[in-house]
């Protein structure tokens, strides 16, 4: 038996991969780990694509609850499918620990992740320092990440709160509006130069657009989720990539 | 007529996404890019599971004629076949940037990349340096992003060279003699501590190993391709996790 660590995208149904379809279609339960991310497709149309039923496991079932799918994995055929790769994120880690530990059987099927689809962007993936996240509440958090990676010369990837359950998502705006909310309390100056907001990545549809921050408050770059990127020391090949994105 | 970048993942023909086979059965005309990883299957494999035929091209296809390319996607739709991610290396932002140059339209399939995969290891990606190869050839580039890196307490991720057309794979013993010289010439201090070698990240067989440069120039991991993983500074959950690869 098997505890089976799914990525299955950042898109929708047909972002899995051959082989996770086939794993999926030959398991006895199926998990979908739906707070931490957002798909351009509904669970229906997953369950539909799958041909098998996928119980929504919250935040609360994967992080405290995880013993009792690891126990299952004892006895039967466990898929936990994770949207993006399932081991990008810390969290999964502990399952491969824990798996480890107690002697379960464990296979992992790795998949498109944020972290290497914003390579899309042109700013070399290796320059990129802490990712961190804006989110809904306030918070000084992502502003010192940035200050700690621009101070390194880095990139910073942010990616923006969503709420799927209740359809709320911090827009470009607002995201924007917290930074220099904070930026102007602290007095820095990491928000000058351009930046970089992104929707959908990972999609046929993302988009992605560079400009000043006033530039990046006035548009519309349509559905979530959303990220925005503040480059760090740029290569002139970053800065002619990033030169792309400014225009219509 | 569409340019088509698809990643196809990590190990062998059913790492496709299921979006992605569906555009490669649509094509006119697959190109594979071959020279800078290596899957576990053959190209034979591939072509027998796409139903198409696969065209092989070479660095100097990929990289000097990358306008001829170009130019058949204002015609035709292309697909470009690129092991792991297809934008994780910078080699490939050049095709967006010429693209998007000359107006021709561009699609991106990501997929999983060796720079997410190895998160199964255990150490948190964004604090990665800059990634490095070890060549067969002598060099010391690999020992000074090592030290770099270090300097900055950054895990090193080094991918191990490899001719797959030669079938001639450099292995953990001889990357590790590699670098225990430059340090010895250079008095270095970098490989005192453990070292994690991995097999095949991203197939079901991959083995990842952890241990002091003796062990690890003794152990047998099974086929290519190989990494080396120094790490940095460790969290007390990634040193944990080292710890669980130093087991049988």
């Amino acid at each position: 038996m098997t505890l089976h660590l799914i990525g299955i995208g950042l898109a929708d149904e047909k972002d899995i991969t051959v082989r996770g379809l086939e794993i999926i279609r030959s398991c006895d339960k199926i998990y979908l780990e739906h707070y931490t991310s957002l798909l351009q497709c509904t669970t229906e149309e997953l369950e539909q694509f799958y041909g098998k039923p996928v119980k929504i496991a919250n935040r609360t079932d994967i992080e405290n609850n995880m013993q009792h799918i690891l126990d299952e994995a004892k006895k039967q055929e466990i898929a936990v499918l994770i949207i993006g790769d399932p081991l990008a994120a810390t969290t999964h880690v502990n399952y491969l620990i824990e798996a480890k530990k107690q002697h379960i059987k464990m296979n992992i099927i790795h998949n498109a992740s944020i972290l290497t689809a914003v390579g899309e962007v042109g700013l070399e993936l290796y320059k990129y320092g802490k990712v961190t996240s804006i989110p809904f509440a306030e918070s000084e958090t992502p502003y010192n990440v940035l200050a700690e990676n621009q101070k390194q010369h880095l990139h910073t990837l942010m990616l923006l709160d969503l709420n799927p359950k209740e359809n709320n998502f911090l827009t470009i705006k607002e995201a924007i509006e917290k930074l220099e909310k904070i930026e102007s309390a602290k007095k820095g100056n990491f928000l000058a130069a351009d930046l970089i907001a992104v929707a959908r990545l990972g999609s046929t549809d993302s988009i992605i657009k560079a400009g000043t921050i006033e530039t990046l408050k006035t548009i519309d770059i349509g559905m979530p989720p959303y990220c925005i990127i503040i480059p760090g020391k740029m290569h002139f090949v970053e800065k002619e990539a990033v030169e792309l994105w400014k225009q219509k």
